[in-house]
């Protein structure tokens, strides 16, 4: 349901930014002339998606042919993307284009446009390292682009203080599409950036071609039990149910993130309700199925759960438990989008079921009030379904 | 999400139907030109809905007038619930309308009609017993509507063979609705009746106020192995997880019908993998959480799942593993819809979440392939939920 609605958005859009690009004041503002039309122009290109398993196919002989190749297809098409973001950041609702933080994160795109599109064609092996250079300035550019934008957002909220979750339905799609859009853009130059890195075994860039979902969930409940730790001094127990010898091409980082996320909340849950209580608190369930279509990973607790009424809440981005709109900012200093970027922001839900969709698969919640959650993460096996393009 | 696209899809019906009444060739055909537009004049009146409450507190002390002020009510509401349904199905498309089948659903529906327009007022007790004996043979007129309707569905598909699952959402919808609103004018109707009949220890007509989810599981269980039994000489154990003390405001058929259709399905689905296996097959495991907003009710199955891919067609009527378009007929003779009316149909299961829906509940099915399948049927506790009128 979510990807033609996506599609819709975009395409509505970028008819309104192309129709008014010439009014565009607040770009044309800071922005020269011909920039501006540049952005527009490119805006109306259409991007060129790909597959996990393209990225294999490309990526699994990595010389400097290869690398040139992989440099001149992101020349073409991450100014495509940029643009596209460009645009839409111009047209928001509710004055949201105008909120200061997001004006940071548009100018953000707007200077790695700019820069990309100054590059001269890269022909050999020597132009590949200096744009190598490039992407490695805009991949880290771009690091705090989900933070500021939750705070624009949050301004946005205060601003609107009383509507309710529900009824800004096109911000919550224009997020969707955002922040999916950012995670196909950092995948792209975070592949190409891993490439030159020393490989390690079974890897291609980031994509692992033998990745455990098993050994991943291990590390990542043993992520999630030291912060439950930390928060409680006490983590209830994780049990595993699957084959630690299964394996799948998958990027790692990605299934780290999703999965602790999910066992994190579970835990929590879980601890708040057996905090008063005598009883040893009953184990959180991971489950790991193969099927030939998915691997499904299910976190299942016994945390008492949450009413029908609630589940929309969980995945939007407009409701927070945190008090102040203060995210804390990106402390690994890699530029990675480890989870202690968005603690507290309520963002790791639907953040992670964008990471799932990005290479075909959902994550999926049902609450059982009274009893407890089970979280089905399905991941796509088969890697060739193209990413999707808001 | 159904109930928006439900009432877009009756109020457009309904505007063509009354606009189109003048030429309205077929029904005209049959029908005399005052029933025509008395038809077509009361689908332009509003339904209304009840609540389980409401029945609740009508019912909860059946003396004559209270049966009057039953009767009264029922006389003005089915009418226009019926004529709902006829203009509907006048203006089905692909030629829905005109299969024999079809026509002959409506006719009962006209005939019903009829019958409840030339009903004198309900004044007295004496009326009043006219009329419920009116309302018996209605409902018995139209016992076997699901599995005729069902033939002038498999007629239309036959025809359209080739056509996919999902290319006919119209079609779903208006089945969806169609079923739907079938509950609720029987349940009006049972519930009168009922309200006749000497009344069970906890119960108000169909309701019973202590309804006990883990004791009528335990009921749909014994029938589900049963039924598993004779198929398959051997049926896999069910445990249960829940406190048979626990009760709430519920019509036991209705649950019974839900978890037998549920269970059963698991059952089939570990037998189906564990045929040629050795192994001990799991046992089903059902839950039954007690929430403050919703009771729900889990079916979790180790029988291998299904892909994601393949769910779609679990929910819709337009697939069917029958071979030839036969259904059984009501072999209770009591006119209630027990579940063999549909064995082999593929009915169960929208069926079985459109009970769940009459009552403010939820059927969610997700599968994990290559492992099981989790149902979860949430049953909205508090009972004052407005019934959902297609």
């Amino acid at each position: 349901m979510a990807a033609p609605a996506l599609s819709r958005l975009s395409s509505a859009v970028l008819q309104r930014a192309a129709s008014a690009s010439r009014q565009s004041a607040r770009l044309a503002d800071s922005v020269p002339r011909e920039v501006v039309d540049d952005i527009f122009s490119q805006a109306l290109q259409k991007q060129t998606g790909v597959s996990l398993k393209y990225m294999l196919d490309f990526g699994s002989n990595p010389i400097e042919r290869q690398l040139v190749l992989s440099a001149q297809f992101l020349h073409n098409e991450l100014p495509v993307r940029l643009a596209h973001r460009v645009a839409e950041l111009e047209n928001l609702p509710y004055g949201l284009s105008a909120k200061p933080h997001v004006l940071k994160v548009r100018d953000w795109y707007v200077e790695s446009f700019k820069e990309l599109r100054s590059f001269k064609p890269v022909k050999d092996h020597s132009d590949e390292l200096h744009f190598t250079k490039m992407l490695e300035n805009i991949y880290n550019r771009h690091k705090n682009v989900v933070p500021v934008m939750a705070m624009g957002v949050a301004d946005l909220k205060q601003e609107l203080h009383g509507v309710g979750l529900n009824e800004l339905p096109e911000i919550h799609r224009f997020l969707d599409g955002f922040y999916l859009s950012r995670i196909g853009i950092r995948i792209l130059i975070g592949q190409h950036i891993a490439l030159h890195e020393e490989q390690k075994a079974d890897h291609i860039g980031m994509i692992c071609t033998k990745c455990s979902p098993v050994q991943v969930a291990r590390d990542a409940i043993y992520d999630a039990r030291s912060i439950c730790m930390r928060e409680y001094a006490s983590a209830p127990e994780v049990t595993i149910y699957g084959d630690p010898n299964f394996t799948f091409a998958y990027v790692p980082s990605h299934l780290h993130h999703m999965v602790f996320e999910l066992v994190k909340n579970s835990l929590r849950a879980v601890n708040d309700r057996y905090d008063d209580l005598d009883a040893e608190p009953p184990p959180v369930r991971l489950v790991v199925a193969e099927g030939d279509e998915d691997v499904t990973i299910k976190v299942s607790d016994e945390g008492g759960g949450i009413p029908r009424s609630g589940l929309p809440r969980i995945w939007t981005y407009l409701y927070s438990t945190a008090q102040s709109p203060l995210p804390q900012m990106d402390t690994h200093g890699d530029g990675s989008d480890g989870p202690a970027i968005l603690a507290g922001y309520g963002y790791g839900l639907p953040i992670s079921r964008l990471y799932a969709r990005y290479f075909g698969g959902d994550l999926q919640i049902i609450s059982m009030e009274g009893y407890g959650t089970d979280a089905y993460l399905h991941l796509n096996r088969l890697g060739n379904v193209q990413e999707p393009l808001p």
